[in-house]
């Protein structure tokens, strides 16, 4: 990081997400100076979005002192190939669900400064090693439990991009073999997505509730209406049902990041996204799971944490730290 | 690797196993100019093992033109911790079951030359790396199959040790939850390792024998006296019993594959040891395995590949790649 030079001492950081795309400029301690956003999908093609991109940056850009204070640019975006640049059949993306789009070649071309992009969770995974609480270690996973779960692993301190650019997708471990996997969005069964997201979290609390008739405050909402939100509210009452199923997804998760430590032997698991507001609720059961299950030379090990950074601004970070990357 | 530089042309290769030590001499293109060996079991402390270790090698070392000529000496050894150089807490080693042993610092005190270690299966990778298949590969996975199932995990081109030095216990990943899972030498159950290692299958080979009155030439062998190599021969000789215990075993190892390059996304998996000499018997299941059940971004992009190393040298060549790694 720069900042002692004086002559470039912001990033941009772009959280481009389905619905919204937010960019903030970023100094070397992780403030946020200024931000800004556009309605990702407002636009039926990249050109379009990077023009209306550019127009937006320009004001917050001015207002730090112009391009010139700008090192670089780092965009956390959904299917983000980190190698290549570019943003791969994107399903949430009107302009990028069935193709290849360049998207940090246009932005480096009509700003003027490097750019590198890579996926929402491996930004969240640089947010914590830049500002948060992975400072200062050299290897762990974050683990982003939200609509799906996403991974951004980090080893020898680097993050694991693998051959292709793509690794790092724990969601898609496989955690029920056979029949009695749920169906996942990736076209494959049992994955630990399907249980342990927001929305398996949802679907586990309709199943609780369908092979029982057990009381629980969560059969006052319609089964096909309850959110992940719900479950924790009814488990903060007390519900003894909503408690289950935090326990249940738990359990799962840490079962899988026992077998993580069997992969990379992390010095800590870093969890993030909208479901760890559960805290104890949804961590007690991970790491009494995980001790349960993880071999016996890596019991103890390893830590396990909650995202220090602020909910609204981690994604932007997280992207802003892809740009402190670049060399 | 200095050849060129004429002036430390060799390292040694110490392949430490519970009944032998084997010690090669070893140039930069791979070829053994030396061996030696001791019984690792006739030592009931390190220190005298590392004696009659130095005297052996003593004979080789001259053969070379003295250790002048010698870069460094590179270790594989079980329960090998590369970070600290030490041997911990390994069952099989008299002398290291019950406590730490420096036997990097021991070896590297004895005979004037850095010393390194690291645990045999990633010694294998190193091997394949420096010396093999692997050349070249800057991610890729290794899988050795023989008593026990061990990996050793590359990573932007360098060896995936984790916090501790442990990483790469993918062996005992779990593959079978719950109360149906074999028991583990690890105290655990359900692990890889316990379907996929040539115990693992002479297990398996048992319980098929049990379970169905299915005529097999491997009736004519008493039960507990079958090994994986009886299951191979069988196979071999059109035995249809036998070469379903390698459909199963295949499609174990190519189902927890597809686990694995959810991590790491390798270019290729290779594997190593005894069992591979089953040739398409085990690697065509695991091929099919895996791409029934990788995520569709991972499909068709990794090599499924057999050790080139020649099985007899392969070890020591690995240690001795541990050795070029010292800088």
């Amino acid at each position: 990081m720069n900042e002692q030079a004086g002559i470039k001492p912001y990033v941009i950081g772009l959280d481009l997400g389905g619905t919204n795309s937010v960019f903030g400029i970023v100094d070397a301690r992780g403030d946020i100076k200024a931000t800004t956003a556009i309605k990702t999908g407002s636009y039926d093609n990249v050109e379009d979005y990077v023009n209306a991109s550019v127009d937006a940056l320009q004001v917050i850009i001015d207002q730090v002192g112009g391009i010139d204070k700008i090192k670089a640019m780092g965009i956390g975006a959904p299917n983000g190939n980190y190698y290549n640049g570019t943003i791969e059949f994107a399903p949430n993306l009107a302009w990028a669900h069935d193709g290849i789009v360049p998207l940090a070649k246009l932005f480096s071309d009509a700003l003027g400064v490097p750019v590198a992009l890579t996926n929402d969770a491996n930004a969240a995974a640089l947010g914590e090693m830049v500002y948060g609480v992975a400072r200062g270690m050299k290897n762990f996973i974050v683990i982003t439990l939200g609509t799906g779960v996403g991974s951004g692993i980090v080893v020898n301190g680097q993050l694991l991009y693998g051959h292709d650019g793509f690794a790092g997708e724990l969601g898609h471990v496989t955690m029920v073999r056979g029949a009695e996997g749920r169906i996942c969005g990736c076209g494959r069964t049992g994955c630990l997505e399907t249980y342990c997201s927001a929305t398996g979290v949802a679907r586990t609390a309709r199943e609780m509730l369908a092979k029982t008739s057990r009381p629980s405050l969560l059969r006052d909402i319609k089964p096909e209406d309850i959110t992940s939100l719900d479950v924790s509210i009814a488990a903060g009452k007390g519900d003894e049902l909503a408690k289950e199923i935090y326990e249940f997804t738990g359990k799962m998760l840490g079962e899988a990041c026992a077998d993580f430590a069997a992969f990379s032997s992390p010095e800590a698991f870093i969890f993030f996204g909208g479901m760890v507001k559960a805290g104890d609720l949804i961590m007690e059961p991970i790491k009494r799971a995980y001790n349960e299950h993880v071999m016996p030379i890596f019991k103890g090990k390893a830590q396990f944490l909650v995202s220090g950074l602020d909910g609204a601004s981690a994604a932007v970070l997280g992207a802003s730290a892809i740009g402190w990357e670049i060399q």
